[in-house]
């Protein structure tokens, strides 16, 4: 451990990463693979969430709403009010299928997830 | 690229870490090393930046206000306004001298940078 990673009040970006995501029926939904940052207001936007694949390969990646995470310190890990069928239709990406992250694409998200946005923008629909 | 790192808005952490910093005459003073992330808020509370050292030995860290960088596109680093005798004196750890990073140390480093503390509490002295 480089410097300390995790305090009562604050957790860097490297400790983030590799976390568990599950939903509340506790299922393992995937891990935090990186977390996008709004460049204005220094506040997490979104976890990527990082599932399938195999050795990095075929992975596929959902963005979610940094709000719609609450972290459950007996699992290790994040929960998400979603369940698996839920989570087949929720936005997705593949490597070489990147989105274009424009607020269209971000509304969407928010939409689905049911949060509001980060930017204050519409309320989901 | 594993997901696209940076957008016109938002900012991946892994893309943070490793981008240089500079102050304003435009010295390199370091790098970002890793973000610490407010577990409440999900704001980004400190750039922690790494200086010093030989493949990672002996390397020094400066916790940094998120809100005392800026983004300098040109430089493509981030800028924080301090002098490199001003940083001499900037908190600083070493990676088997951690600090406890309680409210008290936490106010120290916003009272030592002049920015506002991102949980609201006492302004600069």
């Amino acid at each position: 451990m480089e410097h300390r990673e995790e305090t009562t009040t604050l957790i860097s970006g490297e400790k983030v990463s590799g976390t568990n995501v599950y939903n509340t029926a506790g299922d393992s939904l995937g891990e935090v693979h990186d977390v996008m940052i709004d460049k204005m207001s220094g506040r997490v936007a979104y976890a990527v969430m990082s599932f399938g694949g195999f050795l990095g390969m075929g992975q596929k990646y959902h963005p979610l709403p940094w709000s719609s995470l609450t972290y459950d310190a007996d699992r290790g890990g994040y929960v998400v009010n979603l369940s698996r069928e839920q989570l087949e239709g929720a936005p997705v990406f593949a490597e070489d299928d990147q989105p274009r992250w424009n607020r269209e694409y971000e509304q969407g998200i928010h939409d689905y997830y049911g949060v509001a946005p980060y930017w204050g923008g519409a309320l989901p629909r």
